[in-house]
């Protein structure tokens, strides 16, 4: 009993988007694409190449409308997810995580025989060492990924950039192709001059790296990077040559609470949403609504009311399936069946738990997407 | 491209579960077992029932081993959840929250339709009318839900109850089952008399809702609660004839932490693991693994080491896609590639995560069990 086979009756149906079975995750197309064409003007304005990252919305359709935006191609996080985009029909892919070990080689090498581009990052010399010997004669595109701050992954020094660089030079079927460095730990920095001063000197570090690469003779012809939180700031700097850009397509309440272009204005439309029913209402000064940690990400903000119900009314998770809505005292009591629309909290978590996108345009439910790489995280 | 395909070469052979692509949920089938066997043992030597819940693993395989345990059916926390276990052949069901509203009321008469048993719970007088409304010929089998403390769903007194009886007792098509009275606030107690003071408190109000229906000539057949926090608890108590255990089946971080039968033992085994690897580790200290938000729950404790690094090791999640395991001093250094073993730390929304469980029995990877109602919130 797929969601799909649940809502069929709705399609184009006028206010067919109200009576969708929740809790469902609602996609506003219109906000989509004026986010998707937003982001493309700025970057087109710039001078700067988009590689956005498909980790935030593992859907096919939506990759689709970035590539014909003019992106480069898609980021992805995990090979299953590139994986199962191929299988969707898309064929250039960043993976932005080290692909480590002889079976997600292998898995590596089959997928790039399929693909039109496949980058892959590296921060270690014995998994570039693998990757030679398991390389195709047709190559492999590599780039160096370099910790820039997030201490996850990448290499932390140039020494050892230098040391892959020429491992990768030594090798016939690799080709060394530039430098990955994201700073996770900036984006979300809510004050523009402070994320801006924190981004310069990440980027800095990339740079000094990249310099010292060049004056050993290995080029960096792509330099990828930041992330929705510095789209606004990074082109500047002159470091980067593509942006992988991600939340951008819908925001979240997380992303809300960032001054991303130093205006203080939203420069995203809210896209996606969370729809979520009272199912019950027994206690004065709130209810109990459908939508909790197995549907509304719990890692960040809470979720925001967007619709259905008063202003100050605030969300509580009260279990995996359930939420707590609060009332502003005095508002008038909701009923068991009563809608209410939740801006998703942190977008990327919270759309891993749905298997579809219920596509809505103004009051009419449109289309169902599907998302073909939810849970690829292997 | 699905884990089935990627990993079908490791079944049945020696070790096979090292090689499992990682991150994955893995099921340990000797452990759920034992913990399957000693909970039926327990609920025997009491006199009581068990309707396990099925929130907690999603999956028909684990319902069907605990109906050929003797489990009356299965508790699901929402119609879909139900929906998807009947499509995978189970037929006796517990909705242990309310239905609201025409469309999701149409769903659950067609699936009383193909069910030998269907229970749904009501806390709503308008609702109640509705399901009266709607109920076949052959009838509906009605539970009052009652609020003993979580403030979540449920009627919070006895003249409520009376109210909703009364309308199940004049609708010729619903029938009056009994009660569900489910303390979830009382569960994580740590400490086994605070719980039991807790749980006699909240099993208290539930009698008392009992008598009054009774005294009214509204007979509870069912009384059905408790979870696995309290499973040694409130049989003692002779109000509950039935018991929702969910998380029993596998245990996890959350659980291990409370001490379930008051002698300071561990009840149930680890069941279930997410193993994660080694991706990055260019930092003296910590290494970075394939593991985060998207695949471990962050909604509680943090995960715990199984197996693959030393003890005192600890995990912070870093991203959707990765987590940080911090190394005790002086620890030999892990290394991109190497295998860790995590304990669930909140088994329901991490089950949720994944589409199949890797099933192991000792060190073979010997079945994948498909997670039917993940993502099954509607």
């Amino acid at each position: 009993m797929t969601q799909a086979v649940l809502d069929q009756d709705l399609f184009a149906r006028p206010g067919g988007r109200l009576d969708i079975s929740t809790p469902a995750l609602v996609l506003d197309l219109a906000a989509l694409e004026a986010n998707i064409a937003a982001m493309t003007a700025w970057a087109k304005a710039q001078g700067i190449a988009l590689r956005p990252h498909a980790k935030t919305h593992k859907c096919a359709a939506i990759g689709r409308l970035q590539m014909e935006q003019g992106a480069l191609g898609l980021c992805c996080a995990k090979l299953s997810e590139a994986e199962a985009l191929a299988d969707a029909g898309l064929d250039r892919f960043l993976l932005s995580s080290p692909v480590i070990g002889a079976r997600k080689i292998a898995r590596l090498v089959t997928l790039a025989g399929r693909c039109a581009e496949l980058l892959v990052v590296v921060d270690d010399a014995a998994n570039t060492r693998d990757l030679a010997a398991a390389a195709p004669e047709r190559g492999l595109d590599i780039l160096i990924d370099v910790d820039i701050g997030q201490d996850r992954t990448g290499v932390v020094d140039a020494e050892s950039a230098l040391a892959l660089a020429e491992i990768i030079a030594a090798a016939p079927n690799l080709r060394f192709k530039g430098l990955q460095g994201y700073a996770g730990q900036v984006q979300h920095i809510a004050d523009f001059a402070e994320r801006r001063r924190a981004s310069q000197a990440s980027l800095a570090q990339l740079a000094a790296i990249r310099d010292r690469l060049a004056a050993a003779g290995h080029d960096c012809a792509i330099m990828t990077g930041a992330g929705t939180g510095t789209h606004a700031i990074d082109p500047a700097e002159g470091v980067l040559n593509e942006l992988q850009v991600g939340s951008y397509i819908v925001s979240d309440v997380e992303y809300d609470a960032v001054d991303l272009t130093g205006d203080g204005k939203r420069a995203f439309s809210s896209g996606l949403f969370v729809y979520s029913r009272v199912i019950s209402a027994c206690h004065p000064g709130f209810v109990t609504i459908d939508a909790g940690s197995k549907s509304l990400a719990m890692d960040g903000p809470a979720p925001v009311v967007a619709f259905g119900a008063p202003e100050g009314t605030t969300y509580t998770c009260v279990g995996d399936e359930f939420g707590r809505l609060t009332l502003p005292p005095g508002s008038p009591p909701l009923k068991p069946g009563d809608l209410v629309g939740l801006v998703v909290p942190h977008c990327d978590p919270t759309i891993n738990t749905f298997d579809q996108y219920h596509c809505i345009r103004g009051d009419e439910l449109v289309e169902l997407w599907p998302i073909e790489a939810r849970g690829c995280s292997a």
